[in-house]
């Protein structure tokens, strides 16, 4: 039973975002200058020179936060509807958190090549698209042919704004530790969308090894029907040459990034090697509790915002889109990111500790810092 | 050459909207109000009873200003790039006038099936569809097939808009010379998205006759090669079974209705009927001097605001749109479109003059009267 006088439905009532002019237009002569005739002179401008639309419409500033409302939260497929407040809240974080305007979009199919051709039709009147909460595998497909139709940056934020926030953590944490990547050997449990980016970011990154566990096990080139996103993360990935679970992928492992919505046993986590790295991201329940995970690990990370090391993409998704809008850069490429990662780290290195890994996400230092680096990267 | 420093790309600098938040998002205790974890119980909510969307997202106050830049204002196909200038003036002016959020969306294919495709997928994150600039005749498919697709209102504004005030105005004007719609031979000189609509919403309002010019010359139903649009108007209009140019049509009629972009002779206007009502549309040149059109004209009205009775879809779109989103409305029907007139008109008529037959459209009494007397009528 739904009670609409709880302060959340109170929240939500007539929505969360609104529009509004950045001109005036109270007379007749502001009329004549944000509308017709004026307006003529400008539209002639770009119908000439396009790239004018960068700088002279509102799409400098405009992302469109993008989904099919198939993986929503750990809602699952809920549809685009029922998706909306979700899309209202990411936007609002994106003109918060770094002054961007955006726009849910949540699109009446779970198609993809109709997802691709609506994005496709819709992407003039926008500077960036972020991608959200679309399900895996098809997601990867999605963002990969959008990426090569579209001259904006395409983002898919449950992967990178996920991978950037988490090579940020392990940055912060292997300081602490005063560890090196190469050396290390890290379980991935999950290979959605999150745990397929997490993988790569990380092998970017330069970690060792890693081994990625879907709900089956450990993906390993020996295993039957994986899907091409998965034969390609055997192909990459479990040097080691490793089969089985959970517990076989964290023997003797230095860290586990929990991104599977499933639990890990306390059991597998006795077999991770001295001064373990645990982060348990899945939200609102962590894969362990971050109590068990302390039993048995040095530094604990997870999604909420009641722990300690929250992990949450919103260190991430506003100052990469600020960096990228102002750059007029045509993508996000992998140096971006990685140049968010170590933005977002070395604001939390000037006051490192084993629970102070990564900003807080309200810090305000956090996306102008990214922007910057987003920028001078791209 | 474009001047950049010209006040009028200076106003354009960045575009003029911005999205904001209409809740705060300054604590933790905020976010997870607005976004995770509280905003996962309004999502359910919705997967539960979708008809909770109309309420507790912002579509609940949203239009999707849709265009494919194929006939922007007077410029003809500039493309969606460069129509979006003119597409976010319009939704700055829903915010100004009746409060109403707007989102220009600008796409990126002219052809009508990839249009309707991409409206109808984006559909769920909108409360209602205003199409603007869209090339005549596939306009009128476009609407048609999106009105029949989707549970929310769709309304082509260079139809309808424009349809709804020239009604206000000839009300007021028979008003003034105290004549009956049923008594009058109007002109329709274009038969593009104005003029067709036009032609439909006089025949609603009970002219006795109208005969419609394109650019071949009157539609009669004995002429070659009629689109389907084309041929319906024949066959609905055009009693006296005219056929010529535009001096054949304007012998002895009482109303000439310029929405062609081109001109009207003033030979022409010698054959018109005594206390002549012209009404030249043209934007930013009148098919008609109004100082000529008045030698021949007891009233006269353009769609410049450097002259009186400015005929302009200012007065309707804004005001439309609040009462069908106020009244939750599936569709705006003719019922609605005909109470709308009546509204714009019944405030002018409260200081009739021949050179006031419309209000200003600046005039804030009229957008509330439109949404009052369009919820009524939903």
């Amino acid at each position: 039973m739904i009670d609409l006088q709880d302060p959340i439905f109170i929240a939500h009532e007539g929505g969360k975002l609104r529009t509004s002019s950045t001109v005036p237009l109270e007379s007749r002569e502001d009329l004549s200058v944000a509308y017709t005739p004026g307006v003529a002179r400008v539209c002639e401008a770009i119908a000439a020179d396009e790239s004018l639309a960068r700088t002279h419409t509102w799409r400098s500033n405009l992302v469109a936060v993008v989904t099919d409302g198939t993986a929503v939260l750990g809602l699952g497929d809920i549809g685009p509807a029922a998706s909306l407040p979700v899309m209202e809240g990411k936007a609002a974080l994106f003109r918060q958190f770094a002054g961007v305007d955006a726009v849910p979009i949540c699109l009446d199919t779970k198609d993809p090549d109709e997802i691709v051709a609506a994005v496709a039709a819709i992407a003039p009147s926008f500077g960036g698209i972020n991608l959200e909460d679309i399900a895996a595998p098809r997601c990867f497909d999605i963002e990969d042919r959008l990426k090569a139709l579209l001259d904006i940056p395409v983002f898919h934020d449950d992967q990178h704004g996920t991978a950037v926030v988490v090579l940020a953590a392990l940055t912060n944490a292997l300081r602490l530790q005063d560890r090196r990547a190469e050396d290390l050997t890290v379980a991935v449990v999950g290979a959605g969308a999150a745990g397929v980016a997490i993988t790569k970011i990380l092998g970017e990154a330069g970690v060792g090894d890693l081994i990625v566990c879907d709900s089956t096990g450990i993906i390993h080139e020996g295993r039957d029907r994986l899907n091409p996103v998965k034969a390609r993360l055997a192909e990459a990935t479990n040097r080691s040459g490793r089969s089985g679970g959970v517990a076989e992928a964290l023997k003797g492992a230095d860290v586990l990034v929990g991104v599977s919505g499933g639990t890990v046993p306390e059991s597998a986590l006795e077999g991770m090697a001295d001064n373990a790295i645990v982060f348990a991201l899945a939200n609102p329940t962590p894969e362990v509790a971050p109590e068990v995970a302390a039993r048995h690990a040095a530094i604990v990370a997870t999604g909420r915002s009641d722990y300690p090391n929250q992990i949450n993409n919103v260190l991430a998704f506003p100052g990469i889109f600020r960096g990228a809008l102002d750059a007029a850069a045509p993508q996000i490429t992998e140096a971006m990111k990685l140049a968010a990662a170590r933005a977002i780290a070395d604001i939390a290195a000037e006051d490192l500790a084993a629970d102070r890994i990564v900003p807080s996400p309200l810090d305000p230092r956090v996306a102008p810092a990214v922007a910057a680096a987003v920028e001078a990267a791209a």
